[in-house]
């Protein structure tokens, strides 16, 4: 047997491009505009599921990292939207967390709620905030499941210290799950 | 800005020579005994978290892929034992899912109950079957959270066509996680 493969976790070029890093994105609403940016490319592109998510530093509003969903190219469940952003954090900090001493504070914008796995991921990353525009109803309304997430699940994370804000920008953010479905995108987890 | 950087998940060499890959594990506690197997040489090592998981194809108990938790080696809150088990099995048989036409069932058995991020990633891995070593508490009882799990949470992936079976070699798997406490481990989501 060979030994086990090893994984690559490339974000497409394109990713980078659509970010302007020298920006202070100061509102949730401009941040959850870049989020839903990357999902509406992700879909225009063909690349994967139309969800986009981005880690911002909370106070000077500069973006630390992006992420689109790459389970179909990449053949990996794993990487949703906010798992991608979450996981390119913490290589660019070198960190396992984002909250660390002498760090500033970081937040997580997702333009649809997320997923339970994401939702976890959410916990563990560090983040002190997250960021939701469409709903869960809307992802499930053209056939995504979002799995095991109940109103206790945000109850638990904000009892962590994680502050929560849903339904920022809702109508574009589900505009572009609308285009996924009229575009015939594979809805993975059906 | 530099471009977004590139992720590598390499499984520790060690982790694949722990596996007999043609032996058959046949029963629930010969694949436990691996998972559990795994966690503790993570331990021993000092690589990362008192955790280990396996992906089987469920009928001929071949294993497919093993995991260990890599949080703190890779700088990855999301480098669980499971969601690198899953990202093997996957990236081993090219699909981001393991229940695909022409494929044969998988299951994932971890050392402990999974948490909410995990548990949400067995439900998008295509995996028919969740077993599971340690309880929720052994872990607790460490200073590890499991997150937002519910019993609700288990009957929404029974009721999506995950059979689960909890409680396997518990105190062996138990053991683990003390061994862990005793030698210092590092607690990275208290």
């Amino acid at each position: 047997m060979p030994p086990l493969p090893r994984i690559q976790i490339e974000a497409p070029p394109w990713l980078a491009d659509l970010v302007d890093w020298d920006r202070a994105y100061t509102s949730d609403e401009e941040r959850m505009d870049l989020a839903i940016a990357l999902a509406r490319e992700n879909v225009l592109r063909g690349v994967g599921g139309p969800f986009g998510a981005a880690v911002f530093e909370s106070d000077s509003g500069r973006p630390v990292s992006v992420g689109v969903n790459l389970v179909v190219p990449l053949n990996n469940s794993v990487l949703h939207a906010e798992t991608v952003a979450i996981m390119l954090a913490q290589q660019r900090l070198a960190s396992f967390t984002l909250r660390a001493p002498g760090m500033p504070p970081h937040e997580l914008v997702a333009s649809c709620d997320p997923c339970a796995m994401c939702l976890g991921a959410t916990l563990w990353s560090g983040v002190i905030r997250l960021v939701c525009g469409a709903a869960r109803e809307d992802a499930a309304a053209i056939g995504f499941d979002e799995g095991p997430v109940f109103p206790a699940s945000y109850d638990y994370l904000s009892e962590r210290g994680i502050a929560i804000t849903r339904g920022v920008r809702r109508a574009e953010a589900r505009a572009v799950l609308e285009l996924y479905r009229d575009r015939g995108g594979v809805v993975y987890n059906a």
